[in-house]
This record gives C-alpha cells, sequence and structure tokens, in this order.
C-alpha cells in the first residue's frame, strides 16, 4: 500500500522504543500535532510515568480519546523477522512493536482529530487526549491518576473511546463495550499446628478449609446479563504445610479472584464470601484487593455513533462483547463516562512479529473519524 | 545414689559422642562385655552405620533386645546444665544425651544379661542383641538391613524387648506392645492451566480436587480396637498455584499421611482412597510411601514374661498401649516375632538436660533379667 498520514505517524511512534513505563517521546510527538489543531497541553507526570492531558473546547459533552504510548518488552529479538523498533510494511502489515497495541490506533485518532477538525473547527462540546505511559505496567501512576486530578476539579468526561485493540478477525469487528470486574481476596485460614500422630491436640487448617472452599466454588453468583457471562470464582492459588509428611500446618492459605458481571457489587460478593466462612468452625481472615469494578456502555450516544461510524465504514455493525481482561477503561467509566473500546485486530499483542494491517489503520482513523462526527459536528 | 554397675555402664556410653548416625566405640565396648560372656559377635557395617549382631546359643526360642547407640545433636550447649557428653549425677539424676534415649536401656540390657548368665550359664534358648547406630537418622542403614540379612538366612528373632523409653511417670508404668502403621500418599491433580479470565477454556484442578479431598478427610476408616485409636487421615501438605491471581494453575499437589491401626491394611487404603478419587472428573497420579506396617503384641510369652517382670519389681502391672510415632520395633515385628518396648521414663528425650533416675536403670535391669528368667532361665 502506498504511504499515508497515519501509517507515517504510527511509524514514527513505533520508532522510539516506549518500553513500560518509558514514553520516550511519544507524548511530545503527538503534543507537537495538537497543539497545532489549538489543544490546550497539560502534562501530568507523576514519578515514573508520564501523561498527557490534551483538550480542544471548553464545552459539553467531553468526548475523550485515551490510550497509551507504552508498550510491552520486545522479547527475543532472535525471534522477531524484523527488528521491533525499526517499524516496517511487508506484504500490506506494519510490523514493529506497538503496533497494534496501541500505538497504530495512536495514530489514527490523531489523524481523524485533524481531519475533524479541518471540516469543523467550531464543532460542539469538547475533544480531548488522555495518554499514559504506564498502561502495561502497574498501572498506579496512570490514567488512575489523571482521572483522580480531572474528578477533583470536576472536570468530567462524558464520552471516551479507548483505543484498545478490541478487533477479533478485521479492524471493528468487535467493540468493547464494557469489562468484567476483578476482585481478589487473600484467605488465611488458621489452625494448631502439631504431629500427625498426634491429631487430637492439633487443628489441621487444611481440612477445616475444604469444606468451606469446595462450597466457594460451588456458587452461582449471578446468570450474568445479555453482555456479561455469569461471574466466575477461581482459586488460583492454595498453600498449606510445612513439606514434612508429620507435621500438621498451622495455617493454610487460599487465593480466590472473582471475573464479575455489573448484576452483582463487589461488597455483595464479600458479604457472601463472609457468609459461607462463618458457617464454619475455624478462625480466618481475608485480604481483599478491588483490582477493577465493571463497566457496560449499553445505551447512550457514544454506542449509538460508533455503531454507526463503524457500520458506515464496514458495511456492518460491530459486535458488542466484553470479554477479555481488565482495561484502563474501568478507571474512566468510574468517573461515569460512556467507554467503548475500539481498535485494531489483537491477534498479535505482546507477541513477536506484533503487526497491523496498514490499511486497517486508515479505516480505523474513518471510524473514529466518524464518531466525532456524530457526536459533535451535527 | 552410689555407684552401680549399670549407671557406671551408662556413664562410659554417654561419655562417648555418638551422635547419629555416628557409634563412637559404643558398641566396642558393649562387644568387650558381650564376647566375655561367651556370645558370637558379627559386625554388620551399612554404608554409614555400624551394626552389632551379638548371639549366645544357638536354639530356640531367640530371644533379642534391640536399641541404638547414636544419640540426637545436643542443640544448644548454653542451654545445659552440665555438658551433654560429660554424663553427670545431680540429685539422683543422671544427666547427658542419650541417658534416657536410650544408652540407660543398654546398660540395664548389658548388666541384665550378665547377672543372668551368671546364674544360668545354660539357658535354654538364645539371647540376642541388635543394636544400630542409625535409629535417630533415615533408618535405612540400621535395623532395617540388619533383619534383611537375617530374614535372609533364616535366622527369627521370635521375641524381642526394644529398649526404648516407653514410661511416663516411673519406669516401667507403661509399655509399649505395639505401634500404629504410617502411610504416605503424594497426590497430584492434574487439571487445565490458563487465564482467570477464560475459566471455560481451562480446567481448575484446585476446584477438581476440593469436593475429593473433603471426602477424604471424612472417611470412617475404622474404629480402632482395645490398643489402638482409630486410624486418622491427615492432609498436611496442600499446594496448587503460581503466586499469580490471574492464572489457573495446571496442578495441584496434595499429601496424605495415615496412622493405622492392625484393623485395616494398607493396602485397604490404597484401594478405598483410589475408589474415592475414581468418582471424581479427573486425572491424577499416585505416589504411595509405607512408612511403617502396624504392629501389636497382645498375647504370647513375652507380654506374659514382660507383665510379670514389671510386676515384680514394682508391685503394678503395666499398662499396655500404642500411641505415639514409629520405632525400630516395625522392622522386626515384620519378621513375626513378638515385639514389646520397655524402657525408662522418657520425658526429657531429644530435649535439652536429658535425664534419667539413675536408681530407675537399675530397676529396669532388674525387670530385663526377670523377663530373662521368666522366659530363659525356667
Amino acid at each position: 500500500m502506498n504511504s499515508s498520514p497515519v501509517l507515517d505517524l504510527a511509524i514514527d511512534l513505533i520508532s522510539r522504543q516506549s518500553v513500560t513505563p518509558e514514553d520516550a517521546g511519544c507524548q511530545p510527538l503527538m503534543i507537537e500535532r495538537l497543539k497545532a489543531l489549538g489543544f490546550d497541553i497539560e502534562i501530568m507526570h507523576f514519578d515514573d510515568t508520564l501523561n498527557l492531558w490534551a483538550r480542544r473546547g471548553t464545552q459539553a459533552p467531553l468526548f475523550t480519546f485515551a490510550g497509551h504510548t507504552d508498550v510491552v518488552p520486545a522479547g527475543n529479538l532472535n525471534d522477531w523477522n524484523t527488528p521491533p523498533f525499526e517499524p516496517t510494511v511487508v506484504d500490506g502489515y506494519l510490523y514493529g512493536r506497538g503496533a497494534a497495541d496501541m500505538k497504530g490506533s495512536l495514530a489514527s485518532m490523531v489523524v481523524a482529530v485533524e481531519r475533524f477538525i479541518a471540516e469543523h473547527p467550531d464543532h460542539k462540546g469538547s475533544i480531548a487526549f488522555l495518554i499514559t505511559s504506564d498502561e502495561e505496567g502497574p498501572f498506579i501512576n496512570g490514567t488512575t491518576r489523571v482521572i483522580d486530578t480531572l474528578t477533583e476539579r470536576n472536570e468530567i468526561i462524558d464520552m471516551c473511546i479507548v483505543g484498545e485493540p478490541s478487533s477479533t478477525d478485521y479492524v471493528g469487528d468487535v467493540v468493547k463495550n464494557g469489562r468484567r470486574g476483578s476482585f481478589t481476596g487473600e484467605l488465611t485460614v488458621k489452625g494448631i499446628q502439631g504431629h500427625v500422630a498426634y491429631p487430637h491436640i492439633a487443628k489441621n487448617p487444611i481440612h477445616h478449609a475444604l469444606p468451606a472452599l469446595t462450597e466457594l466454588t460451588q456458587i452461582e453468583w449471578d446468570n450474568g446479563n445479555e453482555f456479561f457471562p455469569p461471574t466466575s470464582f477461581q482459586l488460583p492459588n492454595l498453600n498449606g504445610g510445612t513439606g514434612a509428611s508429620n507435621v500438621i500446618p498451622g495455617e493454610v492459605h487460599a487465593m480466590f479472584n472473582l471475573r464479575y458481571s455489573t448484576e452483582i457489587h463487589h461488597e455483595q460478593i464479600k458479604e457472601r464470601i463472609y457468609e459461607v466462612l462463618n458457617k464454619y468452625d475455624f478462625d480466618y481472615d481475608i485480604k481483599w484487593t478491588l483490582n477493577g469494578e465493571p463497566f457496560l456502555t449499553d445505551t447512550g450516544d457514544l454506542l449509538t455513533a460508533v455503531v454507526d461510524a463503524v457500520t458506515t465504514v464496514n458495511g456492518k455493525a460491530p459486535q458488542l462483547l466484553t470479554t477479555g481482561g481488565t482495561s484502563d477503561g474501568r478507571f474512566i467509566a468510574k468517573m461515569g463516562a460512556q467507554v467503548i473500546e475500539l481498535g485494531p485486530v489483537n491477534a498479535t499483542i505482546h507477541k513477536v512479529n506484533e503487526c497491523v494491517k496498514a490499511e486497517d489503520l486508515d479505516l480505523l482513523a474513518d471510524m473514529y473519524q466518524n464518531v466525532l462526527i456524530n457526536l459533535l459536528g451535527k
């Protein structure tokens, strides 16, 4: 395929080695382009993480493109057919670390906004970019802190497209209109240590925990809904014992993780788990971690605009799914924003020879531009 | 108290630093005394372990004293009131590592035999000593290999007193007329590793193992009998998981240990466990270790002789118990021998300031001598 402004920008971004949490000059490149369009630029540097908040306009609704400039490490360089930070187009595919996750999306966003503003310099509402260099890392100093900052000053995002690679077979076949929540508990069940030859003066915490844990694995938490599969409970870790065959241990540790739908709140999950454990005769404690609350955008202007935009480009409506892990969308949805994830095909993300079909980036830019037209151009 | 031949020999033995598997000259000392009595001496040196088989007479029945010259380490020397390998009598108690477990018993055995033979030089049957330096260690090259050697040449022990410290409050208040068996299984339950966000394409082995393990802990194996408490099943170890909260592990490992009575055979235990596991839908395998089969001496000449001998000395019959861990008695009982454990008070064994009441060693020698009279002297 021939060169295009989207492809050129994607290549420029990929060539900057922004392995998480480095930005490596990606945000300055975007800032240069956005400044030229009249965006107000605010750099939020939190510890090791560079974040960008760029906004054009002061009115509502506030529409935001969210994404990240950091990438996962390249892995073994010998396994790559082309150097991961020397973006190369081969047979219509752009290869390089971050091509699909998600520098391609960033390029499409920037070019879409440039084209939209050229046609609608006095658009309705506001357009913003929320870009971080900490999405592939511990996500402590990235999007979540930008959202905290915005919330504090009551600058509320109404609608947001996250550029995560949502597509499966071709660009826009799937958009994510929500994500499940993730909730983790670290349970310690306490017993009394002793010699296996004298079980009557010990209390084996493994024996005591087993029926309770069995019961937890058998709970039907909810039936899910149109957009979410039923909430699922998993025990990824269970550890007790000294290694010796003749010692009854004093404690056993179980970690459980729930991927939960919007049909249940994490406080309800907690309550239900306490209810089960309290039926049994043992001491325990639990350390809880709320990794992310679920979100769902099942109605609203954004969903309508995205479905229309994708349908216009593809001649076919996208499938709405909430599958997969967590994304930074969870932090943005917490504000009350409508959030949709729309990005390229995710088949090669985090792998060697990560790539994206070059023309998909132009299609994606068209989709993003159509969303802007639908929401702020009419 | 005044000096006595038993006390003198015990002191001589304790002063030899025979920390397992060292013998440190203890067996040569015993050999010297036994040779003088006409015993045939056979030294069985297996790898790091010194074993002694000494026999006087060729006729049946073959009565044997069994014991060990090795001791557990002294631990922190600062915690001892007297040096552990400088045996010291204080207020009628002999202090030193091995005083109770079981150099005191060895001294009582030797002196008892000397006195018995002086009175019954032409005693019935045969008297033997089976002494090892590997009872406190891994018990691989000790009693079990001597028994294998004797069994191969068809030299069968009929009756045996093991000198383990069986007593609780005063010497001879308890004799052990059996021990429970110990049987260990290391179970691996196999699943399919995966991401917790996609449980439908993984198979969590922890979830699958839980109800099966619960069922195993709830089995009533037997009701024990007059001499044994019911068989008990314990899970000393249970381990699964990668540590991460988002990975369903591929395997979970459970170790179980049964302390079992003579009411059940380990093959029946095995069968029952397979029966339970096979009801469930998972792949697994088990590595079995038979640590020791149970034994019981609930009738026979030896039991009668021991009860009579103790009652004669104490004016009170001993209590017959099978409690506690395993002992070398299990290897000897395997031959078909009647086995009884009779030794001093065990309150201080394996502890700092290990001690034995000095006059108990003379009482113990009297008991051993009475047993010999009852069995071989009349």
